[in-house]
């Protein structure tokens, strides 16, 4: 991706936050998805951000993925959360090489690429990421949702718990365990199922305090036959190991989206403190000492919380999976997931009572901040894994991290 | 009032708590005034709480007074919000001492009182503050809703911008600046104004984060006569006086309800983490040594804004009007409106994504306890203030508050 | 004790606090033991304040102990908390009602109170505490320390780490475990062992951060022979069981201590915002917006600080031992600990590079204060033993604590 | 500066570090100049560390130069916090380009440069900037300290408080305002003193609570003489214009150091946790969950300090004097200053009352650390800064800032 493609990109995201943030609230309030966002997302190609210029994509890379999205959230930030689910399968597979060799497996999973490419490229097919369960969160080696295998393919049977855009993506990325194991760390697999395949139902109960445009739904697989060819990268168990080794796209890829919660929060708070008078006087109230003050404090998080997400995302591109680069993303992780909340009520509390309206996007970026601490890695398991990491443990062998 | 009644009196509010806990969900979600909840407010003859037994009320002190709040809190804070700000008004009058004496002016004050509690007791009748303004808030100093002198009473002309129950309260007690006043600081006396009165008008357009179902509305008073006898204790030029002498109740009247909030999070997290276990394990969470820790860090934050919430009513009710009351309340006050959405936050983050859900109190309590801020005296007017008190500044002089 | 005679010790105290002033710095610079401030202590009957009048003492109250002891500290912290280790020893005795009947034990539990008291009141005798050990610190179920069984007494081997009053003190009161017992929580008894006994060594190392003047250093016990006598209210095994079912001298002896720094830190800071200009202006800094509000925030801390540190002595005093009154301990020493550093280090931030300088008592107070956490039970102990205490866990079985 | 000269200064600077940690214990205690240190910074030829390559010297830039600094610290913090005083000066005649043309003040200029060089590179001297005064501090638009013309030169009279390296330096870079100026904003220009010229005298005062070694003494300028030579770049009315324009020297040359006290403070934490065990227990403290959590906030803490600090030194590169480059600046000073006394003040927490002694460096660092908030910009001026600059208040301005 060159400077000027770069430039483009950006431009379609900050045109289309303006355009998202005009419809925010009343997606926000009714809880409906985000359709009119989406097919905006789909007539710019932006699908397929990730995948490879050659096959039709934007290609690009980790970094301005997550300007891209830090944009896109200020505009709307459950949008930009959606979004984010459909690239983390996509982007997943754009950043492993095209298996070499002719063997059945490599052509198996290069035909596997090849067909997610299409269906996004041609098809605008959505994919949604079904990892989560109820009891267990995301922690994944304690699945309960498993597979058998037949002579076509698999059998999935489980529930799912919070699945973004259930209801709308074509496609359930289902990481599932692979039944009948002797293994002590058996198989975790990603199956993609057809959202209308046989046994598949959604439950549309979605009504919480924020991302209320995302239909986070439960999911049930019941008995549901996935082809052999949907197995992600043809290999079975590559979930968890690939998790435990780069999560920068199961930890990492939203952060864009809370760190866009905050600018969208600090722009506000600038404009409104320019705009709004003292009580009883012609003076802005961002000419009040203790207002620069405390703007100075909020500004040095969101700075600190930028800086901390755009040398992660760097480090996701130029070392993939090291030490580094993983502390990294869980750093970013807890300084946007736990800034959000922070930097909102500070806004609330210093703008006043008038910003509690509707009317204003400001409590709807508070009640949206506080999601993020709730996605894994959650705000207390990136500290643990970040302190542990400070002390050498080798954070790649999945039972010393939280999944 | 006896240990006996104080008991009784708490029995009662943890009966209604448990009821109004029951409703909250629905009130809130569709931004209604709890009417079935002052409806057993009425039954229990809570409206008249801080009415001396001999009128026929519970003759509350402030401290007995402030618990009540904070169990009716933990039941549903925007009920009991609304609910404070009547006794704002009754409670007001009945702390200060009847008028000796037979002149007219003793009188007619001790004329008010008779009608306030015939009104409160006799006919359940309940009273809104209406002080804040359009661009000033609750700086009364720079209010722009006057009242005109006329033979039997006053005109008034105004508008009031964040009136709670408006449009279910009785009468609304009406800050107002005598118009046409030579003096520096011109009168600012407190009008009781029939809701039904000719020239009062409500815009039903209460939409917001949290505090949902108060009906915080603004109420536009257009050529609106009131007679003579409905002059707040028939006194002009108190009611500046009176909010810079002895803040407690507009600014302390409510926190009990913000501990409340406080108090309801910390009750559902333990009871949350002591029946939630450890993904893949049958040990609860309440045994994990990072949620003791955390736990026990929100256990001193909770405690802390107790003491200083029961330290501040206490001393309003031995030291009223002390600089060492007055400051304790600005304390008690800034602890409750931060340490609500900190607490909240927290709790959120600890307790998982499930809880996000409105079936939960979690996310309603998060957002109803960013509003304690907002309201007078702001967290940064508190802060500001007990920093002057500190330095020895005279804060009873108006103009050296944020009034 | 009443008013008058609280009164009065203060009085003494507040005269106290002001002498040992003046000699803070010296007896700090040099690490040398205050041998004048407790001359001082002694000519008060200070050494007696908890003996009940009846025996010649003040019989102070625990609140009032605490008052005393954080008025003490504001003149010389470290002499305050030497000063609280030797009524740690007088005060566990004295708040033991004395033993009835007249069988052997109670008549050996009497004789040793009795023998307490004269040593204190007419001798003038320091008990100093030798709890901590080395790799261990304070957490007496791993003491290493023995002592054996003889036919006149015991003989106690082991290694004291942190022995405040080290060479100065008379007595020693040595916890120390039953050689060769079967039991599985064998007994841990205090010994009180005179300074001059035979196998009795000090080490003087104590050159530390701060709280430098309270000589606390190793006392090493070889072979030391202890009268019967001397076997804390004749009772063996008490030790572990006091401890945990009533920490509040051993934990919260010293809380007024660290309040005290608090105070002192805070009462600076007015005096210096009050006498300094801005920069080129005729305008004291307590007049800057950005001051006063930092300043407020600070009150708070300090506010919180002593609520909650007076709520814990009031609750020893008429509570001793509940859970209510345990947990009190716990939180009050959880903030006066913490509250210190914070304090300190903004106040310095604020007042400037002058005040850095050692004829100012801030940098001293920035070193001492840093000290509580490290006294048991530690900054996280502390928190974690009140999140248990919300979990409801019996925290007066040693085991679910930190001893 | 290649990649290998980089390598090359980073191995000198890790080399000198572990030396000075050996000797900062000794040079703190008695507050004595490190001048063994220096000594070593001369045979290094780090004086000229800032001075181009072609004229002899390292040709560092400001990044590299950071991270030198941070190394650097982690040995001794005072000696490097002295050594940067060195460098403001040095560093700012280095990153202003040669002056063109041939006129007199073109060739004065660089005559001056060629000076420095020579004193620096070949005769080792060292320079000391003497800004603060008494009263105002670092705020140089309200200096006391005045020249007046004469036709040799000037002649300086004043009082500096706070010089760095008094009795060291060879030279002192005097900030002085011109007298009998009829201009509003007189012109405030650098003279160089040399420390032994008539009329110097230095009191050698320093006893303070951290960076005891530095030798920051009060330096009085009585009639001294100056020749015209000796004028900052040949240019009076330059230092206010500079300083307010380009403050990453005077605000942002010690960033280095206080990284550095959090960066040794870690290493230490981190060290120790492996090795120290729970009490009673063959397990690492730094096994235990809530000591790997804190870590984790420890280390968010220290990561955002560095990526700050390195954030605002390559845009003082890329950007010298822009808006960011500016408020990168201010943002890091900050969060290293801020940073240091939290990290410390948690690390003698974490760690116990065993590393309060002075054979561990953490209670140095602890001392150290307090003092960066102290030096310009304050922490607090800092915050205002950044604040202001949100609001797009044009800081080049002087009277916009803290100056």
């Amino acid at each position: 991706m060159d400077s000027a493609e770069r430039d483009e990109l950006m431009k379609v995201c900050h045109e289309l936050a303006e355009e998202f943030a005009g419809r925010a609230d009343d997606y926000d309030r009714h809880s409906k998805f985000p359709v009119e966002n989406f097919a905006q997302i789909k007539d710019n190609n932006l699908l397929a951000i990730m995948i490879p210029k050659e096959y039709g994509g934007w290609g690009a890379d980790f970094l301005t993925y997550t300007k891209a999205l830090e944009v896109l959230a200020t505009g709307d930030s459950a949008t930009a959360l959606a979004y984010n689910m459909h690239n983390i399968m996509v982007g997943s597979i754009a950043e492993v090489p095209e298996a070499a060799g002719d063997d059945k497996r490599a052509s198996a999973a290069n035909d596997f690429r090849a067909w997610v490419y299409d269906e996004v490229v041609k098809h605008k097919k959505v994919f949604a990421s079904a990892t989560s369960e109820p009891g267990i969160g995301a922690h994944v080696s304690h699945l309960k949702t498993v597979y058998d295998r037949t002579d076509d393919g698999f059998i999935v049977n489980g529930v799912k718990s919070f699945v973004s855009m259930g209801g709308y993506a074509d496609y359930y990325v289902v990481a599932a365990k692979a039944a009948r194991s002797k293994s002590k760390t058996p198989a975790v697999s990603f199956l993609i199922v057809d959202r209308d395949a046989e046994g598949v139902t959604m439950k549309n109960i979605w009504d919480v305090l924020g991302m209320r445009s995302t239909s986070t739904n439960p999911v049930t697989f019941k008995d549901v036959l996935v082809p052999k060819s949907r197995l992600f990268l043809a290999s079975e168990g590559l979930a968890l190991y690939k998790i435990a080794r780069e999560p920068h796209w199961l930890v990492g890829g939203y952060i864009g989206v809370y760190l866009g919660i905050m600018s969208a929060t600090f722009d506000f708070l600038i404009d409104y403190m320019q705009n709004k008078n003292k009580p009883g006087s012609e003076t802005p109230l961002s000419q009040d000492p203790v207002v620069q003050h405390q703007t100075g404090q909020l500004y040095s998080e969101l700075q600190s919380a930028r800086l901390a997400t755009y040398h992660a995302a760097r480090l996701v591109d130029t070392a993939r999976g090291s030490d580094e680069a993983n502390a990294a993303v869980h750093h970013a992780k807890y300084l946007v997931s736990e800034g959000g909340p922070k930097m909102t009520a500070m806004a609330i509390r210093m703008c006043g009572a008038t910003t509690l309206a509707r009317r204003f996007p400001l409590e709807r970026l508070y009640r949206d901040s506080r999601c993020g601490a709730l996605m894994p890695a959650s705000s207390d398991d990136c500290l643990s894994y970040i302190g542990k990491a400070a002390y050498g443990t080798n954070l790649k062998n999945p039972i010393e991290t939280y999944w």
